[in-house]
């Protein structure tokens, strides 16, 4: 459990300034360590007792017979620095700081945290905190928080929760346990002046004990280290689920290039954790629905649903989300069907999903039989049983279900809207997922399904991702190859993209009209002309660009047109020449790029061009490097994507090429560290293959 | 209560082959009335008894001394027809059959069931189900069911409940009642053989003690009926909100013109009823989130939500989902801001979200004083107060909550995350939503402000509503004028078109490629050519257009392409000649249709054109006619509405003018009956119109 085994783990706890007042800040842990059994020492510290309860109380940190593993400190913020100082000297060799008045409340609380985190590092302290409620280890009953959530039970399960909020985390703790989910760990990083959700995290899926990681954040300076979490995750076979707010305010913040004005950090942010495998939660409700199911169920082995309901109605609710999540809800292989048939009465239904009829109510048998046929279906991979109230027959049911369970290889979801509470208790103690209402089974279902696939798919793209890594730390010949800052010539551009694999329109450079007629008639026509000055980034903005040139007059003429625009919007331009190219067609338009985000580094965007881009935000992230078969998720994930079939009688696109032509591109962008910003724009695909028209090369 | 007044408030109830024994489907009702103490008559019909408890016990109907006003019968299916005529000559008004085995089975029930509607018919009973779980009026203790709803609580409420799914709209019940949502009824209409949806929630509404509706469909045959109930709901001020299943399937139903096989049946309905005012919710718990807070609410003067919050976490969610929702958290007045400093602590936040941190546990009373402040700042119409657990302070919070709703105008939800039972129960005994989660609140909230809205908007358009039905009824002097079936002549369906007031391209019909020559130098270079045949209806795919023709000449080399394509294409086509049209430009292009849906009669669609209605099937619909105003908040509900505001450099479009073009479309086609099918497809908009440009009418 790494370095912060002190911190998670500790077998003996100081508590500085303990009260034995417990309802105070300083009182509550003391308590909850003794309520709840915790097996290591306790030292309480404060010069006004001489013992507390039943414990020995110590005049000072100094007094107290042994270095201990962790401090939990109340202080007021004023005396944290020092306090840190002294458990230093002591030989602590961690803290949790309840404290507040830090980063929190300005710049005269940022100078003190600062101070608090140098005394820290000084005395080789680890910290959690300030202004946090601390943590629990439910597991070894370490209860090192004042925070409401300990008032009631804290038992440990497979869940580790970590949480940047104290307040909603403690509602997410509560929530999680009134669903009966144990959370082994409960952690709030607060001010992140030291170990931060990722760090904490990290340290938590390394316990075996744990097999789901949840998450709530706000705001996240590590990425680079939340994808190492995120690839520690996927290694391990630990889902990690998370909710972060601020998805729609993120679009606020500046971005630096072109393509980044399109879209806000969230976007990246929502890309760069599914690229990782991480699953996003919309909401608190949503991530516990998914983590229930994940801390219960074995993972199925693809995307088919079969739905037991005693309601025809909530069987098409859970169809209509299954469909807009992705999941399939086959018809019924024949045989399975004549399996149903003795079982389901005749008015229900034996397709899928499957309908019992309110005659399940007279025969709860019903529902067993059909569940394990269901389940025997080669096309189902997941089930989900719907129902509702029954009263009367709880025992039964529990019985049916976990009789169910026994026998199923594959997982499957007991939906009970309006269930009565020992129901929902009884299932939840022998392991069975129970969900409150038909959409969020489905959502449940759903992440099993997309986590199991997204695991496949990390483990079959295993050597393809080393072979990116190796490629991406290997620049080419080019990068040291005398470009200054700022934009790179565009024929010098091509050259470097083509390097590494991404194909972009032949260009050639003209200083004359002769030269440009040369250049064309070389080319082919019809060709385009396009003005070529470092000052100019946006050509068409200063009417540098001619299009559809047929023949050697037309490109003349064009010339003298294209430098004189320039000339005219932007007298200052250097201008070098123009380019030349084919006029090319495509039967989908895309756009890839380069951007470097604050909190992730470099990453790739690609989106369909136009309309697509400028006004639906169609667009998908990944950190950079990806591989072709990331790349082509990123294709799935456009709500354009049906472009890329064909539509309007258009031949269907090549999407290995356009996924071939991302990972080139973001090959490019890792190797390549100078690279400041990278956009083709536009990028026509189509049966042949994917190639950049326009480029538009910055570096630092 | 019109005629439903004995089915849903019987004066006596009279329960067929009762049983004695409480826990059958024919003993339960009995069981029911006599507990909850229903007030009027109860007569048991079985010769198999004297008396049933209390109750004297007759041997026939006939028997019974007062002709019933309702009668409950759980007959075997074959015995129901028999038993509605005996029912029918001894006077009885109405009757619940709860006996199943009818259209649900197959053919051999669907005889069954028209023989019982028949029977119904022919006695002048109005019938609910057969195969229902039957009804509750709970202000008059009318429990006319034998469902597991009834086996608990049915306090009466403001919410009138209808559902045609027994079991889901139990398990909706049975979630209301968990919410101390009281149900004044609950009506499950089963097959509708007779009473259907729509007429029992028309019923139900009249009662002036229901002030929301709420129900759950799968299926209705009755579209106009649904929107005479959303007009009487309008009219009478009670919001009516539904769950209907089947989002993602309705696809697949066959639509027969070329708009129709654009979007399923359920975007129709999705469209249609918002048109008229109804609220649809997405799943059950969505459906009660709303119905809470509009049953328990004042409505908002406007969309400005002010959020206080004890975690800024929550506060970031919360903002988030309003965002979505089209909710503003406008930035609060300075003013407010002054106000609030005091009050909030100095690292909590004033701006809105307003973050009272967890000072609040130990101050509770910052919670009443910042919401007061807030629901006073004037750019606030709704607020939302966040906070979790409070084990040990319910008393005061409901208390605190309890005068804030005494004090404020303007509507305000709690949103209380794993909220203590009894805190739920205290604010709901005093009438203050409460609702579990973040998302859900802001739902609510969203909810009161878009009724809100919608309501003033109907009542703002009154007079334009009314100029249209007026304008509707008058059809036009061409509608006789002798066109026959099928697709309508270019040049006569323009002028039909014109009539209405809308703007179509100038068209010339051309015989031959002199006179379409002639035709192109009378309208103008450049011109368009279109094959006009009745028997080609889709003229590009038999390449019988030619575009952007600059002279004569072209003029009369493409008169001869097209006719030749056409000839090739569709060797019996009768070519009438050539339409010729000037060249026109838009800003954006758009698709305006009509189409007779089979639930709803003719309904208006708008829509981006391109890929926006192709690929992203981005379109609107509402029943015909729309007014200009409503016709607005179709461009509105467009995802790619920005189109519209002009992108790429392009000028924004006069939306007003593509408003009055959708009002006039609606209008035309609600007038001239004989329409079958009527497709504008593409509509081009700019700065100064919006103009069709190619135009498909066909009549039956």
């Amino acid at each position: 459990m790494n370095d912060l085994r002190f911190l998670l783990n500790p077998k003996s706890i100081a508590i500085l300034g303990a009260s034995s007042d417990f309802t105070k800040i300083n009182g509550r842990p003391l308590k909850y360590l003794l309520d709840k059994g915790y097996a290591g020492k306790i030292y309480p510290v404060n010069p006004k007792y001489r013992e507390i309860g039943p414990l020995q109380c110590y005049a000072s940190i100094d007094a107290v017979p042994e270095a201990a593993d962790l401090a939990v400190v109340a202080l007021p913020a004023q005396f944290v620095a020092q306090a840190l100082r002294d458990l230093g000297r002591r030989g602590v060799k961690s803290a949790v700081v309840f404290s507040s008045g830090f980063a929190e409340i300005g710049e005269a609380g940022r100078a003190l945290e600062r101070e608090v985190i140098a005394a820290a590092q000084a005395a080789g302290l680890r910290l959690c905190g300030p202004n946090c409620l601390g943590l629990i280890n439910a597991f070894d009953r370490v209860i090192a928080t004042f925070g409401q959530f300990a008032d009631g039970e804290t038992p440990a399960g497979p869940v580790a929760f970590v949480t940047q909020s104290g307040a909603f985390g403690t509602a997410i703790a509560a929530l999680a346990r009134r669903r009966g989910l144990g959370l082994g760990y409960f952690v709030n990083t607060g001010n992140e002046g030291d170990v931060d959700f990722v760090g904490v995290m990290r340290a938590v899926l390394d316990d075996a004990r744990i097999t789901v990681g949840a998450g709530y954040i706000e705001g996240l300076k590590d990425g680079r280290g939340l994808m190492a979490l995120a690839e520690q995750a996927l290694a391990l076979g630990k889902p990690l689920v998370l909710t972060k707010v601020g998805r729609t305010r993120a679009g606020a913040r500046a971005a630096v290039s072109h393509t980044g004005s399109l879209a806000g950090a969230d976007e990246v942010f929502d890309g760069v954790i599914r690229g990782g495998g991480i699953i996003r939660a919309r909401n608190e409700e949503h991530m516990l629905d998914m983590v229930e199911a994940l801390a219960n169920c074995s993972l199925p082995g693809g995307r088919g649903l079969g739905i037991i309901t005693q309601s025809g109605g909530a069987g098409v609710l859970m169809a209509d989300r299954a469909e807009e999540l992705g999941l399939n809800v086959p018809v019924l292989d024949p045989a399975t069907q004549q399996a149903l048939r003795p079982v389901v009465p005749g008015f229900g239904a034996t397709g899928n999903p499957v309908d019992v009829t309110g005659q399940f109510i007279a025969e709860p048998g019903l529902l067993r039989e059909a569940m394990n046929i269901v389940l025997s279906d080669p096309q189902i991979h997941v089930g989900i049983i719907w129902l509702q109230l029954m009263e009367a027959h709880v025992d039964t049911l529990v019985g049916m279900f976990e009789e169910i369970k026994a026998r199923a290889a594959k997982p499957f979801i007991v939906c009970w809207v309006a269930a009565p509470d020992q129901a929902l208790r009884a299932l939840r103690e022998r392991g069975i997922a129970v969900l409150r209402g038909a959409e969020p089974a489905v959502d449940a279902a759903a992440a099993l399904a997309g986590y199991a696939e997204v695991r496949r798919g990390w483990l079959a793209d295993k050597e393809a991702r080393a072979a990116l890594i190796t490629h991406a730390s290997s620049p080419s010949r080019l990068s040291g190859s005398g470009h200054g800052g700022g934009a790179v010539p565009t024929v010098a551009a091509a050259q470097w993209l083509n390097e590494y694999g991404v194909t972009t329109a032949r260009v050639q450079l003209a200083r004359s009209a002769e030269e440009a007629v040369m250049a064309a008639a070389a080319l082919g026509y019809p060709v385009a002309l396009k003005i070529e000055s470092p000052e100019v980034l946006h050509k068409t903005e200063v009417q540098g660009v001619a299009l559809q040139l047929t023949d050697a007059d037309a490109v003349r003429q064009a010339f003298a047109v294209v430098i004189a625009n320039v000339k005219r919007h932007e007298p200052r331009a250097r201008i070098e020449g123009v380019i030349v190219q084919p006029m090319l067609q495509g039967e989908a338009e895309l756009v890839v790029g380069l951007q470097n985000d604050p909190v992730f580094g470099l990453v790739v965007m690609a989106g369909l061009g136009g309309i697509h881009i400028e006004v639906l935000k169609d667009v998908a992230f990944r950190k950079a490097p990806v591989t072709p078969t990331e790349a082509g998720r990123m294709l799935d994930e456009l709500r354009g994507r049906a472009i890329l079939d064909g539509v309007r009688g258009r031949a269907p696109v090549d999407r290995a090429a356009v996924a071939r032509l991302i990972s080139a591109v973001s090959c490019f962008g890792a190797a390549e560290t100078r690279l400041k910003e990278l956009d083709l724009n536009p990028v026509f695909a189509g049966p042949d293959g994917a190639v950049a028209v326009d480029w538009l090369m910055v570096l630092d």
